[in-house]
């Protein structure tokens, strides 16, 4: 049997872009076929450093890329406002796509990549790493589980980083006119797509953003926060270039809590770690029992675990076994949804604003 | 030299009276003289399990606690409805009064025991162990170092338990007659503490409770969350008795994280820990550094701390050396300012509530 690996191809050279890189090279599934940037220089220097492999093609701009028939999939780390134009062209030209977060500007814009991936029939899958260690699995069936964590109740979550050097100057995450969500779209991405998961990607009815979050002088969100409306639960999160790294998730259940510190990248490539505490009683002197620790190894990085699936999924479309999975544009779409509403609030003076979906 | 001791009265057989008779045991400048409940039977009861020295008194009502001059300083830890009679009539009395918490139903209750307290002269405490606890000290000055925290940007606050057995219809904290705060007044009194006291004890401008708060039948709250708005910040907490058991709190600053999962009764008596991150950093395959723990020991539980600083400061106006020390009551009005803005907010349909001091 001829192995087959799906081919990529890689339009831009963005910083995220070595490690998605690295990531294909360890999947056992794909391998890089080629790489474009706006200067030649600059997509030749990125696939030497990177390891590309020698038959891999080095192109000055990206239609190149679409248009090499050796190119099955690509992966778009291009500035947010780029997404709609390249993920759409990339769509047209068959090509499956794989789209770093946040994937648009707002839904509308979302929507018409997702169409043009439906009318290609190709398949559409946001670059939300940590959904695929297999940490997050563990977690779900804690999350799931009727003895040690029981209805869940309340969720926390935190996302956040100081730019470094002139990261709030010149960063193209903090420019208008290429990410204008800011640290809600890079960083609250992952607080709102956890809050999603824990609650079975169920919407909430409303969210409200907190007072007051803190934008740049063209409107940029450098901070905020915001309450997600489920009957019955209390929901928040933060997330700011203004902090200290954090990606924390803390959910309370009926019957127990759930910790992990690092739920986007764990400290260590191999190990991702969380903890559980079930039933906690005061006791005389004290509280019993302590949280537990779990630790989850894994042999691949969650990146590239993430390449792997979304290349397998390609490779069933291709043997004609499947249509192109939907769980995965559908994920993307309610994450838009909820950072649309979020900006909504902010603008509308932080009343609660309706969920639609 | 005669050691002095301050002589403790107790005011009713709570069960957190057994906790605070054994810290003025423990506590080296205290002891206990009496006890009075409702029934003799019962307080006969509880001084002989309690290890009640063989001269304490034990009486049928709370009046004679009162009126027995073998009495300094009064501690009540009765249902919350009756602290504004027995605290006034226990300062009248010139007793010392350590109070439970929460303090009031509500601030205009609150201001007439701290006025009869400063017209007697006599120290006012409200009972919030964890603020005694060595850890406490440490944490703050985590807070205030400019290089492993620097200025702090968000906080939140998790304070949650499932009461045993018949506790949401019987208990006396799920009562509208004796605790109609119920879970905001029971935990989230920490809650609020905790960010009061990260934040030097500035109120916020406004609280604006997040939807829906979980109420009983009689109005009791159950359950809720709120955001307490300063400028420039995301602070939010939960609190809760219908989640498993949780004191969390989360401090991100722009220079360092501080947690600590156990902050209102360290799961070990003797030690207490916290976790700090200064500097993350994003690195190639993950982040660096990974949280320090820190171990505070204590040789006194915290309560015993609470109680020997009590009496430190009783001691101090008994020999003429001071006056009562005004940041105890200023505390404990501080974080019932902030519960009434919440119980406001939450009447007022969630709308922001002005936090007027």
């Amino acid at each position: 049997m001829i192995e087959t690996r799906i081919r990529f191809g890689i339009i831009g050279c963005a910083n995220i872009a070595r490690k998605v890189s690295r990531a294909i090279l360890l999947s056992p599934n794909t391998t890089i076929s080629a790489i474009g940037s706006r200067s030649l220089e600059k997509a030749t220097a990125f696939a030497s450093e990177n390891g590309f492999p020698e038959t891999a093609k080095v192109y000055g701009n990206y239609d190149a890329v679409l248009d090499d028939p050796d190119v099955d999939a690509v992966y778009v780390p291009l500035p947010t406002s780029l997404h709609l134009r390249w993920a759409v062209v990339a769509a047209q030209k068959k090509k499956h796509v794989l789209l770093e977060k946040p994937v648009a500007i707002n839904v509308g814009e979302l929507d018409r990549i997702l169409e043009a991936c439906e009318s290609s029939g190709v398949q559409f899958m946001d670059a939300t790493m940590w959904m695929h260690h297999p940490r997050t699995e563990k977690m779900k069936e804690v999350l799931s589980d009727q003895q040690r964590f029981g209805q869940l109740n309340s969720l926390h979550s935190t996302c956040s980083y100081v730019g470094e050097g002139d990261f709030l100057k010149n960063n193209i995450r903090v420019n208008s006119n290429l990410d204008s969500l800011g640290a809600l779209g890079d960083m609250g991405w992952y607080s709102i797509r956890a809050i999603l998961w824990a609650l079975d990607y169920q919407l909430p009815k409303t969210v409200t953003a907190i007072r007051d979050a803190e934008l740049n002088e063209s409107g940029v969100i450098l901070s905020c926060g915001a309450s997600l409306n489920y009957e019955g639960k209390v929901v928040t999160f933060y997330c700011s270039f203004l902090s200290n790294l954090s990606t924390d998730l803390i959910a309370l259940g009926t019957k127990g809590n759930l910790r992990v510190h690092d739920f986007v990248v764990p400290f260590t490539e191999t190990v991702g770690h969380y903890y559980v505490v079930s039933n906690s009683k005061w006791v005389k002197l004290g509280l019993d029992p302590e949280p537990s620790e779990f630790k989850i190894t894994t042999e691949l990085p969650q990146e590239a675990l993430m390449v792997q699936e979304f290349a397998r999924l390609v490779e069933r479309i291709h043997s004609g076994d499947a249509k192109p999975e939907k769980k995965w544009p559908m994920l993307s779409r309610k994450t838009q949804v909820v950072i649309d509403a979020i900006v909504a609030s902010i603008n509308d003076g932080y009343e609660p604003f309706e969920v639609v979906n």
